[in-house]
This record gives structure tokens, C-alpha cells and sequence, in this order.
């Protein structure tokens, strides 16, 4: 694979050349790893940054209309947008392979969009770090808004919190005056709360909705990422686009004071610590991989089980195999 | 250090020993840890087991003083009992030395209890890997009882069930029909719900709870560890000691069964292979701790929160230090 090249076709935003890229990068074979450390050094060189948006919702609240409606507006203004995703089911299952774009028809066919699926490991952390760098990938394309979508089930949010400048959440009106049962930790991550569907009989619902988390996102600790009025509550809706063209206002208004006052980039720089650490831990434990370690790992498990080995004594066993290999 | 006369004092069950024993497993030094492992393996060979009974309890359910009184029964049968504490927040804090003691006064006072406060970790982690290790100790002193406590927190509670035989949660009476926000996840890891406060003006509310979690345990999935009947909610009073003696033997019912099933054995086999790769990943990445290793990796970070090095290629430059060093 000649790295030059991919990187020259990927700087010209060849959708192929990308969408080839980020196949190497999720791949597990340690020769295309070095080849896509190689790619992602290259390419850090051109030093082009999107803005990055994470989305979170859980099934049911409208999401794939929601990206799709949001990013044909974002193309229309001349922008090119990518569409990512971290789902640990799509991680369980193996990926679906197709899912993502077919949820997505018109958004998929638009020249001027990028639409990849969840890829497909079988560890939260591997989908998410993987994942990091097609959204690296997307950059070096000159993709100018990368939003990385999730399922809302706690964890896959903070990893996607640490891929992104913005967190949105996306709910669906609500029936009561319960917040939905949406986690405290997930609220507190969130930069945007954006309650879909407000649109026909369920504009009042949405309101209400609205009114409510607006309510309790005021009863939160002021964040010092956060110039006034944010973190905000707000409606759109999908169907009608309405709500949509203020909200990428809102997330525009919001970067730029990031921006102006250092956020964005002490953000970003936080976060490559962040997943430093986690590649090195990663790396580390993957030495445990080894076919000969793995059997010396089975045999010692028998044998911690039986109890005639103590569980640290077994595991110093391993440490001083590795050691001597 | 002679790890012989340790070892033969532990199993003489010289309290003064044990007490030495724990602070030798909880120490972070390299060759203290050394020590530590050759006295467990020494000490496996006696092979003795203790009924391991994990409690958790948010604070204000009364713990402290259920477990007196539980305790102070235990030992008028000529039991031995130890308690320990895998409590996060005293690890946090540093921990409280004198705290767990005094909460537990006149358990404390008595020749056949042994009361010991949770190691001071940083890690949740860390705390439960020496906890085991504790535990083990008492077993090897011929305590026929180890209760292992923890702050109803949810991680913690996970770590508690991969030590104890069984897993009992302590619970105040509640005034709504509510189920107090016990987590799904706490609920499932229980196999005793003891309503405390059953006494006086509270018995009302302790019999409207308690009637709702025997429900609510009705609702959830049969596990083959367990006996007709089980898991179960009852009431107890620590203040009048109403209920004790019945837990107790629910307790040994319920244990007896799981002994004549096979179910005893296979948990602590399944908790011993857990431990072991607790063990494993721990020392792995203990490997970062070295000084050198450390600076390189500050030295790095800087590197990649500046956006010169990626954060995978950062991870290979400390891998392969590692492998020449």
C-alpha cells in the first residue's frame, strides 16, 4: 500500500481513497497498523480540523432523520459534513454493514456527504478509538462538520465526548413531567439538548419537554466551557427542518466563544491525552494476545480454580513470561 | 520478615499477626508484595474456608449497627467472625483507620471478632484486590465468618460479589411504594434484601418494603445458584435483634444447598479465574510506573496535546521502550 499516495488522494477528498483509509485503521492486523499510524502522521501534518458534533439519542427519538435532515441543510450551505458512528450493538452483532446508509438515503447519495458505520470490534474502546481516527481521516478530507453519532446507553457517550467539540442530545417529547430517565451523567455531558418532533399533535409535548430540561440544565453546576444561555434546551423538528437552522446557529455561536477563549483548543488537547492513555493501556494488555501466552494464561486459570495457584502468584507467572520472550 | 512464623501464627489465629498479615498485602512496596504472595501460597495450603457474606447498605440503613449486633450474635454461637470494608470513599479519602472500629464498639471488644477498616487505595480496584487477599487471611486464621461491607455505590458492589459466597443488602423502610433507587444491577447481585428498622413505629413501612422487594424479586429471572424461595426479603431490627437468628439461617440454608449443588465450588473457581486476570491487567500496566517511562510519557503527552505526535504512534514509541529496557 503506497501511503503517499492515500494520503495525497485523501487530502484531495477522493470518498474512496477515504473510506479506504479508514479500512486500514480498523483493521486489526499489526502491518496495517504501522501503515495507518503512517497515514495519520502524514495527514496530521495538513493540520485541517472540522468541527466536530457528538450525537447522542436513544432508538426511537429520530435520529437517522434528524442527521439526515440536519446534514442536507449543512450541504446546502455549501458545507461538507461526515457522518460517523459509535455503537457498541452494531459492535456486538458484528456491524451492520449497510444499515447506517440506508437509514440515511438522500443524505447517502449527496456528493457533498460522508456516511461511514460503526466499526465492527468487539470492545467499546476499540470501536471508539478506531473511530477517533476516521474522524482524523474526515478532517484531512476537508470535511468541515464530522458528527459522530451513539446510541444512548451511558459509556459509548463519554467516549464520544472525548472524540468531539460539542455534545448534542437528542430526546423525543415526553409524555409526563419526567426527565425522560435520561442519566444525570450524560445531562451534565451534554452541550445541546435538542427535543425532536416538535411538529402536528406533538408540539405541546415538546414544549413542555423542552421547558423542562431547560429547567433542569438551569439547576446544573455552570460549566466554565460554557458562555451564557449554555447549556441549552431547544426544539426542532426533523420532519418540518424547523428549529434546525438555529440550532446549527446555536452550535456555531457556542464554538466561536469556545474558540475566542481557548476551549476548543486546551478541549482537544485534553483529549489526545486522554486517548494517548488509552492506546498505551490498550497496547499494553494486547501483549496478553499471544498464542503462547494465551495457552499459559488457560492453563494457570485451571489451576488458580483449583486453588493451588493464588490469582497474584499466577499472574507474576505471566508477568515474568513476558518478560523473558 | 519470616513469612514461616507469620504463617504459623496466622493459623494459631494470633489476631496481632493477621493485623500485621493485611498491612503486608495491603503494602505497595515490590518486595513487600513478594513477601505477601509467599505467605498466600503458604497459607492456601490449609485450605480453610469461611462463610465470605458481602453487605452493602447506603449509609442511614444502619449497617454499622446491624452488623454489631449480627456479629455479637454470631460469636455468643462460638463463631468467629471478621468484618472488612471495601468502602471507595475511604479511599478517596485516605482512609479512616479508627472509623470502621469505633462504629462497631462492643464488636470490636470481643476475642472472637476481628474488625478491620478498607485499605487505603486510590483505586476501587486496588482496595478489592487486597480485600480478597484479607479475606483469605482470615480464613487461614479460622474465622468461620468474613463479612465484607461496601457503601451501596454500584462498582464496588460488583467487586464485593466476586469475593463473598453470598451477597445480602441491607435496606431502611421506605415511605412511598417506592424501591428507594436501588439499582437494577444490586438487585440482580442479591441473594438476601434485609429490611432493617423493623421495629417501634417503623415496622408499618419495614413490612410495606419488604413486601414489595419479595415482589419485585419475584419478577426477576430465575438463576440456577439458586434454591426454591431464594433470592428472598425479609425484615430484621439490628436495635431489637428481631430477625437475626432467622437471616442466619436462611443464610446457612441457602449456602448448605449451594455446597450440595456444586454451585460454592464453581463460584469461587469463576472468582479466583476473575482475580487472576484483575492481577494481570494490574501488573501489566503497573509496567508504566516506572520513573523513566513516566517522564517519556509526560514528555509525550506534551507532544501529542500539541499535535506533532498521534496518539497511537506515541503508545508504539513507549511500547517499544518498554521492550528494551
Amino acid at each position: 500500500m503506497d501511503i503517499a499516495d492515500l494520503s495525497a488522494r485523501i487530502l484531495a477528498c477522493e470518498r474512496r481513497a477515504l473510506a479506504r483509509a479508514i479500512t486500514l485503521v480498523e483493521s486489526q492486523r499489526a502491518d496495517h497498523r504501522d501503515l495507518a499510524n503512517a497515514l495519520l502522521e502524514t495527514l496530521a501534518k495538513a493540520n485541517r480540523q472540522a468541527l466536530r458534533i457528538g450525537l447522542s439519542g436513544t432508538p426511537g427519538v429520530g435520529k437517522s432523520t434528524f442527521i439526515e435532515s440536519f446534514g442536507l441543510m449543512l450541504t446546502a450551505q455549501g458545507l461538507k459534513v461526515a457522518v460517523l458512528a459509535v455503537d457498541p450493538s452494531s459492535a456486538r452483532t458484528g456491524g451492520s454493514i449497510l444499515g447506517d446508509k440506508t437509514r440515511m438515503d438522500l443524505l447517502a447519495r449527496d456528493p457533498n456527504a460522508f456516511i461511514r458505520p460503526s466499526p465492527s470490534q468487539t470492545h467499546l474502546g476499540g470501536v471508539a478509538r478506531r473511530t477517533r481516527e476516521a474522524v482524523a481521516l474526515c478532517e484531512a478530507a476537508g470535511y468541515d462538520v464530522v458528527l459522530v453519532e451513539t446510541v444512548g446507553v451511558g459509556q459509548s457517550e463519554t467516549m464520544v465526548a472525548e472524540i468531539c467539540d460539542l455534545f448534542a442530545l437528542l430526546l423525543a417529547p415526553a409524555g409526563g413531567d419526567e426527565l425522560q430517565g435520561v442519566k444525570r451523567g450524560i445531562m451534565e455531558m451534554a452541550d445541546l439538548i435538542l427535543v425532536n418532533k416538535a411538529d402536528g399533535d406533538f408540539k405541546p409535548a415538546a414544549a413542555r419537554t423542552c421547558s423542562d430540561y431547560a429547567g433542569a440544565l438551569r439547576l446544573m453546576r455552570k460549566r466554565p466551557q460554557d458562555p451564557q444561555g449554555f447549556p441549552k434546551a431547544m426544539m426542532v423538528s426533523a420532519l418540518t427542518r424547523d428549529g434546525l437552522k438555529d440550532a446549527w446557529a446555536q452550535m456555531q455561536t457556542l464554538t466561536d466563544w469556545r474558540r475566542d477563549n481557548g476551549f476548543w483548543t486546551s478541549r482537544r488537547a485534553d483529549q489526545a491525552r486522554f486517548w494517548f492513555d488509552q492506546e498505551l493501556r490498550h497496547a499494553l494488555l494486547a501483549r496478553l494476545d499471544d498464542p503462547a501466552i494465551q495457552a499459559q494464561i488457560t492453563d494457570l486459570s485451571q489451576q488458580v480454580s483449583n486453588n493451588t495457584i493464588t490469582p497474584a502468584a499466577a499472574a507474576s507467572t505471566i508477568l515474568a513470561r513476558l518478560d523473558h520472550s
